[in-house]
């Protein structure tokens, strides 16, 4: 058996090698267009940042150790330029000879990925400004930034555009980042966001967000870039970070099917619409765990193990690839944020029936030192609590939180069954009611009725039915609360219910969520008749709403998420242009 | 609704709140022993240790705010001495006062914990030797090495008496930890605490394994402790952590079921054999999740639960503890290790079948900085895959990696699902297969008999069968390898299959696993009958075989997981009688 491997990266390599491992015999080909293969691409930006220092601990593995030991013909700087499906053959170029060849297979695997989107925007061609896709590119961006430059402009606030920023803040470099939506990090719903935009702030990264960058001019070799508001930037470089598009042209061009989103369809067992050609990677298309819709996920898990699936396949064996839930993580400085399976604005649009809750606790126990709160949003269903998804962003044990919820969502879980995980315990690592426990006790209560929550989003539009309850302490209340709210502490609400119209629906909150909670039981219990817990509390409230005065919703002095006093620091820094140095 | 509960920590405190949040009207009472209610107790050893600096952190809530916020009528230095099940009511001694009366109960929950073993040896009344339960033994312990205690004893190594002997060093106490098993941590397996104990000794504690005290005396202040071999160690203050025993005195003499374990037997909802008398926490007999045999798991996040659990019986709703799987995790200074579901002891045990392997990956991408390689050991069934148990031992993520596993083992998973989980991946978090996957990876291999694996215990005697077959370089070979194996590095095996014996058994091994299941996936598919891959390679090898050259096992020069090289020296010193200073 003879199979052609088109693209030596992530997918490619893990289906040659998984390929060799079930089979001895066969002779299996990879071509990569560039000249390294199965390098790290996820440590591209910590290099350029400097935390990763040693460029060649990126090269994962060569051709010749690839030969050694796995017995795989590695060609790089060949590219694969046309498949003909009838006589089994692609056409290759040899980039380095520039000559061109056939070579015949049994099965070919497409594992090309996805290449960053280019907008063709006037002066796009600078040779200032970069995309970061592979070794070169972050070679080019090293040199210019090693080579003393002092500014630098990240379009696009994606997981990598937010990698740049991080490391060209790290060089101390004078950053922005334009990004068109008016959020960054598409995975989060745009509240979740909030502290990591406060974060990036802090740490002088200069946010323009809903900006558009509409043309490129070269001012005595700095990129000038111009914005939709006329505001010009200069900038020693740019990097373009503003998505990737599915390398699909040699697929489309041999008539392989593809999808809305442009990526390949494949069935699951990662085989094209020509059975002898397999697709995995960055550049097909997958079910949605959660939506079941075809979606892309450009992602290195899912296509490591797609990898492994097309070549189990082409063995012979039933492997199969279900589907894809997203799970993702991105380190922001001393923040981290991420989440798995579908997020608001997904089932939003989708129309999937959901509901939602936010918990705040600590990464571990408040008393040992070195934690801080975290924002987690869970996102279920009405009729069966299922886990449609989660999203965790804060300093400590996100991205294990991430993990567990991801591990729960993939087994089917619903948030009664969160209620009962037993997880490890000890002071440094959690609590003994684990977030992710807190989580589903909230979530369990909401879907049992024994908690009502209204959300910050209602606000002011449509909570003008009711009256805001505030139970928190006075200091707390004097602090900042929200208009007109009435002040009763929890611990004087038994004693002064009588100040109450239970026939008005209370619209309770406090910090977070879980006084505001002890008091809405008292209320419930008492004859009233619509009561609501503001989920997540004014530390949800303060991710929709712009709080003015002070920061109530602070949940620590010394922690990195920012607070609003020193958001607005920031501001003023920034506004005579020069970003507040780390 | 009149409830009374004895004990208000983790389990009774939790019982009382839920109860408070369910029943507005419920009389609820809380006696609890000692002055404080629902303190930190894990967070004593820190404490000493100096890691927490404010005691009053540790002291969560007080019965005043207990009043305020839940109104609660909770009364430290009350101890429930007598129950009488026929009149309802139970004997209270007013510990303070020092006066005893009666309260009449609707429902009685018993909460009441587990104390420490003090076993009845000559000298245990001894000033100096102390059980650390509570908040007044932190502070008496405290008091001496406050007073300039330079030396302490540690005698048990499970979770808190680890904890105790890592707290003693930071407050640079000579330090010996004596311990009746030669091992520590009964949850772990003996070859994953290995590591621990070196990493123990590195920091400068003695460790006196299989060793059993015998009795102790006063030495001008000091304690004297004398052990099985006839030595005798003085210290400052000892330290007793040999395991807790039911609190059930109270329960017996009521009449209620005890288990074979000691344990107060209860049913689903949390009742003993009196449907008015519930019981939770570390007093109770609850399923295994993987054995099914009543087991006690002194844990908090259990009790917390079983407490709620309790509460929502009582209130009338049908809320179930299932069973408990005993995830734990401890921090030995800069390690972390722990577990979850059944150890392989407990399977022998049980003759509950069992497969197992072992993984050595990285707790992130190696490429970015501050990560090692951690132990990680996966027990599954070999009917259908299901996850019966784990062990995680290492530096850096390894809590994440024990809760993805508990997770999975609490919803059923196989290793099959381990292949698949999608998990969370940036470069400081993780791997594009993650350690879980990789050993979801090697067990499905295993039970898809795509390799066969050997284990290192079989050595020497039930590897006679066969040949050895190093298949790692040169170098690696000279500085340590199995007596008599061939040496053919992975890299030359297709050319040298010649020089192996296709009729006899090969033991292949490399360093960990990897190179030895390419080399047998070769051997495999050209005719040898019989190949097995040493599961986990040499780095689990030398948890079983002490190797007395160097270390061809050591993960990274600089990791915190200690080498045999600088064990030695820490041995060397230890023969001087003064421990490393860390």
């Amino acid at each position: 058996m003879k199979v052609v491997i088109a693209g030596g990266v992530a997918a490619g390599m893990s289906a040659a090698a998984r390929l060799r491992r079930l089979n001895e015999n066969a002779e299996i080909i990879v071509f990569e267009r560039d000249q390294y293969v199965s390098f790290a691409n996820c440590g591209l930006p910590y290099h350029i940042g400097g935390d990763i220092p040693d460029r060649s601990s990126l090269l994962v593995v060569t051709p010749k150790r690839l030969r050694e030991r796995l017995n795989l013909d590695v060609r790089t700087c060949h590219e694969v330029v046309r498949i003909d499906r009838d006589r089994q053959v692609v056409e290759v170029h040899d980039r380095q000879q520039d000559r061109r060849f056939e070579e015949s297979y049994d099965k070919l695997i497409l594992a090309q990925g996805a290449a960053p989107i280019r907008p063709p925007l006037p002066g796009i061609d600078h040779p200032k400004i970069f995309g970061l896709r592979n070794i070169p590119d972050m070679d080019a961006i090293k040199q210019v930034v090693d080579d003393g430059a002092t500014s630098g402009i990240v379009i696009g606030a994606g997981y990598i555009g937010v990698e740049v920023a991080e490391a060209f803040r790290h060089r101390n470099l004078d950053t922005t980042l334009v990004e068109l939506a008016d959020e960054i990090l598409p995975p989060l719903d745009h509240e979740m966001d909030r502290s990591l935009i406060y974060h990036m702030q802090h740490h002088g990264v200069n946010m323009l967000l809903g900006r558009r960058a509409e043309s490129f001019r070269d001012v005595n070799g700095m990129v000038e870039v111009q914005l939709d508001n006329g505001d010009c930037l200069q900038a020693d470089l740019v990097v373009m970070a503003v998505g990737v598009r599915p390398e699909n042209a040699l697929a489309k061009e041999a008539g392989l099917d593809v999808g809305e989103r442009r990526g390949l369809q494949i069935d699951a067992h990662m085989r094209t619409s020509d059975p002898d050609i397999y697709a995995a990677g960055d550049m097909v298309e997958v079910d949605d765990t959660v939506t079941h819709e075809r979606t892309i996920i450009a992602l290195a898990g899912p296509a490591n193990r797609q990898g492994r699936i097309a070549a189990d396949h082409i063995c012979g064996r039933e492997s199969a690839y279900s589907s894809s839930q997203g799970t993702s993580v991105v380190k922001v400085f001393e923040m981290t944020g991420g989440g798995t399976g579908a997020n608001e604005k997904t089932l939003q649009r989708t129309g999937i029936p959901f509901k939602k809750i936010y918990v705040h606790h600590n990464g571990h126990a408040s008393y040992y030192p070195g934690t801080h709160p975290m924002h987690l949003k869970l996102l279920f269903a009405p009729a069966d609590g299922r886990i449609l998804g989660a999203q965790v962003v804060g300093v400590d044990g996100v991205d294990k939180r991430i993990d567990v919820l991801a591990t729960a969502l993939r087994l089917g879980a619903s948030v009664y069954d969160l209620e009962h995980l037993e997880l490890a315990y000890a002071p440094p690592y959690g609590s003994a009611k684990d977030p992710v426990n807190m989580a589903g006790f909230v979530a369990s209560n909401d879907l049992r009725g024994d908690i009502r929550h209204w959300y910050a989003e209602a606000y002011p539009e449509r909570t003008t039915i009711g009256r805001f309850l505030d139970v928190r302490t006075l200091p707390e209340f004097k602090q900042w609360h929200i208009e007109d709210a009435v002040h009763i502490p929890l611990i004087e609400l038994r004693d002064r219910l009588d100040e109450l119209d239970r026939e008005v629906p209370q619209f309770v909150y406090c910090k977070s969520g879980f006084r505001a909670y002890l008091a809405s039981r008292i209320l419930m219990q008492h004859g009233f008749e619509d009561v609501r817990n503001l989920s997540g509390g004014i530390s949800t409230f303060c991710l929709f709403h712009r709080i003015c005065e002070c920061c109530p919703h602070c949940p620590d002095e010394d922690s990195p998420m920012i607070t609003y006093a020193e958001d607005r620091g920031v501001e003023a820094t920034r506004a005579s242009g020069k970003p507040v140095s780390t």
